[in-house]
């Protein structure tokens, strides 16, 4: 199945889910979009969410994609049900697999989790660990400065410290808690700055490794991996907004220059 | 769903797996049968383990599980696809999860795999790997002794560092490798005799604790999750032999008394 893997994600967050994607499943090509113009989706309505998601959605598909990776937490929160029902290829989000990671963690079935406003108003992550463990003690917190943030690219130094202390002060006062999963893919990359004010005894989960590795799960179950000996992947890049800060960002996580971005108007070549 | 997880193995060595179910689907409830009595099955011809694990597989099919583990690695080189083909329900098995744990863990491609003849012989760790990444160097190593060690109940002491010892000797040459998948359930029960010989730098992967988590993946990809709020699993132990072993060893990994055990003769009760 030499098909790609779709990726799509609000901005630049989803990078993370690709990165680990090419590195655990090396012999696969992706097709990622992420709707940097748009982005965030976090405070945006159920409604609007849902809308630009099928438009990253139906521009993937005419790319047939063999799988697809909603790497965008608040568009999991609102649409993956949804796209696992109407989609014929297998859809796999990013909340659950950073779910189980963390009841694989936790010791003491505390459990922190932050988010945008629209994946933490979802609930999506308390159900997601309730659905598989009824004793887990939730404390979910919304960080809506995260998202833009990143996106301008700061993430690090004292600016940055300064919005992470500010925005997980109510978290800081719970003692309790063990784990702390990064419920945004934009957040891994603020990673350091997060552990850093959480402090060392918290086990911080990055979504993102996971997602890689149960869409690797999900591609062997369903007989999709890619076998051809001679395979050369060429991912592609694709995003609505600038393509400077999308370089910068992707050049900060993979560690290397990346050439093929390609920005796209995904309403025109959506919505005719 | 509240069907149980049907979880097979030549015999005590799965429950490292079923210990793993427990701790990461504590809603889920386990029908757990060890062929003990006709243990090991790593010595034996490939058409002997598919007749057995064809017999273990009909007990517990009337027994109506919504899925299988095949908690043994021989086993599963030999009757993976053939159960994945023929039975209606998800049926996981042990290598792959242990693959791409490695995978993920495995720094500089060089990864060494121990197993029963029966598993090293399949080389089914070596195609799992290369379907993934075909730069993953493999070393691999049947290690005959370890089973019927472990059934004995001698799991520590300097008898089992000798054998540990002698059967490694030629993986210990290959100074490469920094990852060892342990590629046979009943060797997390020796893992830290084996973490002892091999040394600190050599990430030691249990394939239990990772197909636990991939069998958590697939149940909530399927829909299969038990999400009754009342969930109460009362779990059920079967094994082929005696009592005795399988409680002491059961002791062992769960560290609590179990009372739930219950011989039974699946010859009789398969071939009819």
């Amino acid at each position: 199945m030499n098909q790609a893997i779709g990726v799509i994600d609000s901005g630049v967050g989803g990078l993370t889910v690709a990165h680990e994607l090419m590195r655990q499943l090396p012999r696969e090509t992706l097709i990622y979009l992420g709707d940097t113009l748009r982005c965030p989706y976090g405070p945006r309505s159920e409604e609007e969410v849902r809308k630009f998601t099928w438009e990253m959605v139906d521009f993937l598909l005419e790319k047939d994609i063999k799988m697809l990776v909603v790497a965008c937490n608040t568009a999991t929160a609102f649409t993956l049900a949804e796209l696992q029902e109407k989609l014929d290829i297998p859809v796999i989000g990013v909340i659950q697999p950073g779910a189980r990671a963390a009841i694989k963690f936790t010791q003491n079935s505390n459990v922190g989790v932050i988010g945008t406003e629209g994946t933490i108003r979802s609930g999506a992550y308390t159900t997601a660990l309730y659905n598989i463990n009824l004793d887990i003690h939730v404390n979910a917190l919304a960080c809506p400065l995260f998202v833009p943030m990143v996106e301008q690219g700061i993430l690090s130094g004292p600016k940055a410290k300064e919005v992470v202390e500010e925005s997980l002060t109510t978290l800081l006062e719970d003692k309790q808690i063990d784990t702390l999963i990064l419920g945004c893919t934009h957040y891994p990359l603020i990673k350091d700055t997060i552990q850093d004010v959480i402090g060392d005894k918290v086990m911080v989960i990055s979504s993102s490794e996971e997602t890689a590795r149960e869409a690797s799960t999900i591609l062997e179950f369903r007989n999709l991996l890619n076998t051809a000996t001679s395979s050369n992947p060429r991912h592609q890049f694709y995003t609505t907004g600038e393509l400077n800060i999308f370089s910068k960002i992707a050049g900060s996580i993979f560690n290397e220059s990346m050439d093929n971005f390609t920005t796209v108007t995904i309403e025109k070549a959506v919505i005719q």
